[in-house]
């Protein structure tokens, strides 16, 4: 197919030819990460900045080794100790870099939409690497091609999200992706952690997991944010793991080939125990990995539509 | 003309061939900066640090990707976490950074002169990324270089600058650069900020704008620094504006042609209104991109004479 | 030599022929930062990661300059800001990591024994860069080189060590690797601080310097950790200076050839003074050009036993 995009802000906006091409170029860059050599040229002479507003690791470095693996050159600009601390908009921030000649700008805020602003706004693909509680596109994308590639398919495939639906970027991208690839998708959760209207989206909805836990290929459990918690939303944690913790008992219960998913960092005992987490039904390490071949595809790919594209 | 300057420690010491050797050589550094691949082998093996004492992202990034177009590697070293905190002097940080082999040491400080002292301390190239109050010269090249850019010329050209000049390092770079270049100076605002001696360096003085802001080819609206306001050397904010902010309606006093620039990042509806700062006058964002070509010339300029030079 | 180890955790483990072999690399690689061109591409496309739980500038920036000055990509991954404030284990960071593709990291813990236990968790060649008081390899390493640079040879070598020794993974370090290669090694410093079994590696003790000074060609003279002092394991600082510090007039009861090292960052006027650290028989700058060439050394024998040792 033919790409045109120049930016990756959301898995809403894709059709599912173009979800296919982004998993199809991570496939082929899966092996660069294999070879002694984990480099190739193809954006030698670019700039790619990570225009991080909210603390993270994993994202950033992931995306950073990535556009590294494709010989880019990387700034890094994360917001402490920089110029917003002087009351810099966001807009004059990326205006600013903008001007410097970045050619990909990684951004991550807590503003749902504030990529798709910075996309109206300056001239440089922009890639979202989360806005708020709204998406987080490549850790989609990279759950999507690990379902994929340890499932063989995902047309018909059956995959359950665990835990916090309603502030859940992660959850929200996966949802939009794989039902548009033909996967049938199920959430469960306390009820005042499922949004009312995710139906709509075509899922279905469960409060209690055991009865229903063996229908489903993969089971993705999302993270505990202690925050929520405080804020009343939660039972207590005792409770949640009762009812939701993916234990190795719990586990006995599903499908013997059941994929076990976590987007990461693991709060090991709460909503994963250790031996689940370690286990041989679970994905996460590969997520990690093939986080690296989703990313280094979607630069790649917003780069090259970037000359032309719109 | 044969450039031999290892260092760049202000615009002070600069000769007019020098200033125009080093607009000339970014002029054609800036043409790198459109090419697909914007990158040139110039710098090959060596190594620039950013040594920063004091909170940058804008000179800092600048320096970087200026490096790293001229395919230098680059260190980052900032004051937070370092082993500054463990009492180490400037000295002892530096003579340890010039024994792991570093070219070129781009240093930000707060004591006037820091630069300088290195430059007499240890065996590397010294560009001054601003040291107090002093000077800023990379910013000052920048400035003529987007004024020679826009206006064809230096030689006559009436530059204002605008705001508290008593503790401006761009200023002054400007000032001693701009007059060497045959440019005609002068400056305004409250008389708290003027340095008394000012007239000494050919620069004429205006406490009131109105009457003379016709006068003018380029007004340079310096940033507000709050802290001094504090200080009271300020008249309120709300008088600042009124006598010295630059808004729509005072701009129609100037000439049509009028070039309007400002350091960053902008208080915008302070020292500038938005309308100003993102209009068709405004040279800021253009500001930026010849940063990039101007700190890539000086960095290739000192890296040569270090070969030979003095 | 045929070099099949593919971490570097300690001196303790390796026998003398391994640390020649270091040793000779380093020589070699030395050479490569006299150049105008200081890179070799031999870990092109490879990738360090410094992991680093506690501050740290020189050791990192090191660290990292000798990953550039060999091609490799490099990642920069500090506690601060970072997912283990999420309560994240070094465990699953590094996991994290290695799923990333990380050819090397470059590990620095507050735990003796992380490290360690980091190599047999990970696929990826792990190099200590301290552990607590534990080792710090590269150290001694970077040590022993510059001692066999200056003196000629190890063999019959005498070297003290001045300070708190029972802290010191420097002094540990430089022990097990002095020793193996034939050095005379001695300790002195207040007996609180003081390893009682010290004796067992061989090494002569002493509380009183002044008397035995002359006999040693190089005095190695440890950095004081003031947070040592508030626990009451010192004297006052002053009755330190007078009966360990080292100055001009204590300096002139040793050998006229004797080298003077320190690891740094140097507390002047506590245990050393500025005409000693400063003059001629000092060494310590040294240290820290030869700990690149150590460091690349080090970088690359792991790295290319990597590919088919243990």
């Amino acid at each position: 197919m033919n790409w045109n995009r120049r930016h990756l802000l959301g898995l809403e906006d894709l059709d599912r030819e173009e979800i296919q091409h982004i998993l199809d170029t991570a496939e082929s860059f899966k092996e660069v990460s294999t070879r002694s050599i984990k480099k190739v040229p193809a954006l030698r002479g670019k700039v790619v900045v990570n225009l991080f507003f909210e603390p993270s690791t994993r994202t950033r470095t992931s995306f950073g080794l990535a556009a590294k693996r494709l010989s880019a050159d990387t700034i890094e600009f994360s917001k402490t100790g920089s110029s917003t601390s002087k009351g810099e908009t966001l807009k004059d921030t990326a205006r600013n870099i903008e001007a410097m000649g970045v050619d990909i700008v990684v951004c991550r805020h807590e503003s749902p939409g504030a990529p798709h602003a910075l996309s109206r706004t300056i001239d440089a693909s922009i890639v979202n690497a989360g806005d708020g509680p709204h998406e987080h596109p490549t850790q989609g994308l990279l759950d999507i091609f690990t379902m994929r590639e340890a499932k063989g398919g995902l047309e018909g495939l059956r995959v359950l999200f665990l835990g916090d639906i309603t502030h859940s970027r992660v959850a929200r991208s996966n949802i939009w992706g794989l039902t548009k690839m033909g996967a049938r998708v199920a959430v469960a959760g306390p009820a005042t952690l499922i949004p009312s209207r995710i139906k709509e989206l075509g899922v279905e909805v469960f409060h209690e997991i055991d009865d229903v836990i063996g229908d489903f290929d993969v089971i993705y459990i999302l993270r505990i944010q202690f925050e929520r918690q405080k804020a009343n939303l939660f039972p207590s944690l005792r409770e949640y793991k009762r009812l939701y913790g993916i234990n190795k008992d719990r586990l006995d219960r599903a499908r013997k080939d059941v994929l076990v998913m976590h987007p990461g960092p693991v709060n090991r005992g709460v909503e994963i125990t250790s031996d689940v987490a370690d286990g041989n039904q679970s994905a996460i390490l590969r997520q990690v990995t093939n986080g690296l071949a989703a990313r280094m595809a979607v630069l790649y790919l917003v780069s090259a539509a970037a000359k032309g594209g719109k």
